[in-house]
């Protein structure tokens, strides 16, 4: 088996574990809440710090030479060029509401670029896999590809953000704006499951901003193993600022920075 | 057994008969649509059409007496006061996206009101039930009562509402920015999935317009079965309108509606 092919049976079994970790956590009992101290109980803090936790333990303990950059307990250098990037809980407000657009995200880094990238949604059982040696959707005991859309007619496509207070300026409203006047609709509401539905074929189009480097990092290898197009709203590379645009294809990619002509 | 018992175990039936007609349809997968002419190829409108001809089957079948009324197919009168609502997916863009927050949604009316509601979300597996029996969440082999939260302050919860582009008039958008001052954030996106989460105690409130009749009857049983309240936007009877509030506990509920002061 190849190195690369250990990473990801490794990357698998430490998103179970966050998922373990998570899952006691999820849709909390209303006793809980109409318990506590009037917005004092945070579930996901908990289940967000168990989750990293468990995993930087195992990560640890296997590959003991590795560093780790996750989002509660910060970077931790490691002595060989491989740095792993840990987002516990993407989509914590999803999850505060009993919905089901979260995951864990994890992505291993080779110093240069992000090498493989991973979603998983323990309650539903998903698995979104991208690598050098392509994209998997794993469901239960089914694995299938994960292989984009070809649509590249702008018209045609719905465009998914997560959360339009995102446009937290007039520039990046005004560009997002632009290009919402070209798509066939509007979709909000998402976080880490959009870039996956667009790896998986189901749409083609996802603009966010407000990202983090451990957010960036596991969508890249997901969404580009599957043949979409991830860059920063000017077409530079994705893992170097918090605004990203997930096309389907290079030239759906291509028209969409054209439309929204960001240059921010 | 009791009448209401067998309407239940009826209705998880017939449920589970459209989301059998809805799963091949839901992410097909992206050869279908790349090789499909351009916009031509619509999975939700055949999903939608096949799942409410099977259930309609079924009802026919055991209930021949009873009315139908279909987002699809439109009203079957029946000779009996008894009128089942069917949409067979509530959440049409979202089942589009590959995104979750979708179900089936049925209820049965005596002739005067909703006697039994139910959401079911094939892919998950999961079913949320609501009469006077009480209400219930049914997920794999668990079953767990509905109860919503007892939180009452406005500030400290969230506002749910599927899409802003649905506060079609000044007037309805004024009264919805008002209440978004008062309340902790605002999410976009959920369907029919939100409500549940209010009956599941996951949140405490949604406001929603644009609703249809065959949306509203299923979710009144659910919501009030769990301890929550649901009208429309004036505080009368929700399903008279397309607009409702459904709110976790009465307090809250009489809180978001002096706030909204929509009066139209």
């Amino acid at each position: 088996m190849s190195q690369l092919h250990q990473f990801i049976d490794f990357a698998v079994h430490c998103a179970r574990l966050a998922g373990e970790a998570i899952l006691p956590y999820f849709r909390a009992s209303p006793e809980v809440h109409n318990k506590a101290p009037q917005g004092k109980f945070d579930p996901v803090t908990a289940a967000d710090r168990m989750a990293e936790a468990v995993v930087r333990r195992e990560i640890e303990r296997v590959y003991p030479d590795h560093g780790i950059h996750g989002e509660e307990q910060g970077v931790t250098a490691g002595r060989s060029p491989y740095t792993w990037f840990i987002d516990p809980i993407d989509g914590t407000r999803a999850f505060m509401l009993g919905h089901l657009h979260w995951g864990t995200l994890l992505a291993l880094n080779d110093g240069s670029r992000p090498i493989l990238g991973l979603m998983h949604q323990p309650y539903t059982g998903e698995t979104f896999i991208g690598s050098q040696l392509g994209g998997e959707f794993r469901h239960g005991d089914s694995i299938r590809p994960l292989k984009t859309r070809a649509t590249s007619r702008i018209e045609e496509v719905v465009l998914c953000s997560t959360d339009p207070a995102m446009l937290y300026t007039p520039h990046l409203k005004d560009a997002f704006d632009r290009l919402a006047t070209h798509v066939r609709a509007v979709r909000w509401g998402g976080d880490c499951y959009t870039p996956c539905m667009v790896a998986a074929g189901s749409t083609e189009l996802v603009v966010e901003t407000g990202l983090k480097l451990w957010d960036v990092q596991p969508l890249i290898p997901i969404v580009e193993a599957a043949g979409g197009v991830i860059s920063d709203w000017n077409g530079g590379p994705a893992d170097r600022s918090d605004k990203v645009v997930i096309a389907a294809n290079r030239e759906l990619h291509q028209k969409v920075l054209r439309v929204m002509g960001y240059g921010g």
